[in-house]
This record gives C-alpha cells, structure tokens and sequence, in this order.
C-alpha cells in the first residue's frame, strides 16, 4: 500500500468512526422537547393505569384488567422516567408547556420521590397477582400518596 | 318501621346503588378524547423505548438499559391496548387529532396486526433479558416491522 493509499483508508475509517460516534449520540441525545414529550407521555399513560385500578376497585374487580394495568405502571416506573429529566428540559415544551418546578432538578427529595413511586408501583404489581380487591384497593392508596407528593412539591398548578 | 319509612329508606337505597353504579360507569367510560389522548402517549412511550433499544444496538450496549426498554413496551403490549379504540374514537383530537384510519374499527386484519406486535413485544422482552445483542437487534426489526404494518395499513400520513 502505497502512503497515497495508506492515507485514503485511515482517512476513511476515521470518517466512518467519526459518523459511527456522532449517530450514536444523536440517537442517545434527543432534544429536550422530545424528552418532555415523552415524559408527560408516560404520565399519561400511568394516570391511565391507575384510572383503570381505581375503575376496578370501586366497581366490578376483574383481577386479569388489574394485573395488566398494575403491570404497564411498574414496568414504567422500572423503565428510568429519570432519564426524561436531562439537563435541558427544566422549562420547555413537549406536548404542552412542561409543569415542573425548577427544585425538581436541584431538590434532593426529587430522588426519594421518585424511590417512593418505584417502590408502592412494584407493590401494587405484587398484590394485583394476588387478586385480593381490599389489598389492592389499599396499595392504589399508598401509590397515589407517591404521585401527590411529587405533585405537591414539583408540579406547577394548572 | 311504618310505611313511609319503609318506603324512604327503600328509595334512598336504590338511590344510592344508582349513584354507585352510575359512578363506576363513569370510571370504566372515559371520554373519547381522553381515550385518544391516552393511546397517542402510549405510542410516544413505546417509540421512547424502541428508540432506547435501537441506540443500545446500534452504540454502546447496556443490557440493563435495553431490559427495561423492552419490559416497558411489552407491558404496555400487554397492557390492553384496544380498549383505547372503542366506539367514538375514530374521530377526535387527544394531544392533537388522531391520524387512526377508519379502516381500524372494521378491518379484522387489525387484530392481526395488534397480535403481532404483542408477539413480538414479548419476545423482544425475552431476548433482550438473554442480552446477546445480534438476537435484540434482530427482533428489534421484527418489531419495528409491524409497527409499518400498522401505520402503512391504519395510520394516515402526516
């Protein structure tokens, strides 16, 4: 290989290793406004689930509709939502205007919030495998306790 | 107990089973537009999650990473999807209008299509726990393609 040559193929995989570099981060770097989308995504989509535990508490319990829902809000709460909070998206809109509170970002009770939140949903996925309504019905208490106090200290009012 | 007592106490009674079951109806039958709102947000979560997965396959992989990307798209898979279509969505404006084609509420090809990407949500999970990354990245594709499906069948185009 003449240095002519040599030059061209080093060339080219520093190229090749710098596109390879750059796509991964921009996979693993979406704009903020995307991750304030897909957190007040993931809101929604548990606010759902509890809906349906609480529709199923106070109505007819069908323990199957229970273990889906109870199952979708751990696996959320499993899934790193702590990820959605990059530096970037303190103010910010994603669907709408984000409603958090800057002390989120600062506030080191935002940890044990969310720790609490983790904890009473991989509890209500436990007990809705039991099926007992009167447990259930108790843990959906002790989970909305979780998202209150997150609420209460790092969401704006409407 | 006289009559008239009998007969308040009767009414107040069927009064109160009335409100109580109009109660639990009303949780078990949300608005279209909140049902609407519900399954775009679900779908923002599970692109989060696939993209997750797709930046692990593609850069620098974390198995722990991709396990809790999977498990959150299998559970909300699983989760019971269709009952965010139910009569009076096929119109309507969630997050914003939806872009579902009417073709979803009649087309029996839409069942299909929905049992084939539980499927592979749930292998996805399965592989992903394994943690070999030609395997993941393999049924990622698989994934994603009946997602296409779905969208090139029941989705209208931007």
């Amino acid at each position: 290989m003449n240095q002519r040559k040599r030059f061209l193929a080093i060339l080219g995989l520093s190229l090749a290793t710098l596109l390879a570099v750059q796509g991964a981060q921009a996979q693993q770097a979406p704009k903020p406004e995307q991750l304030i989308k897909w957190r007040q995504s993931a809101y929604q989509v548990i606010a759902w689930n509890t809906g349906r535990v609480k529709a199923n508490v106070d109505g007819t319990y069908n323990k199957e509709d229970v273990i889906k829902a109870a199952n979708a809000i751990a696996a959320l709460a499993n899934s790193g939502l702590g990820a959605l909070y990059a530096p970037g998206t303190e103010t910010g809109k994603g669907w709408k205007e984000t409603a958090v509170k800057p002390e989120l970002f600062t506030d080191k009770k935002a940890g044990e919030v969310a720790a609490a939140f983790n904890k009473e949903a991989n509890e209500l996925a436990r007990v809705a495998a039991l099926g007992d309504v009167a447990q259930v019905k108790a843990q959906l208490g002790k989970l909305q306790g979780t998202c209150k106090a997150c609420h209460d200290d790092f969401r704006k009012k409407d």
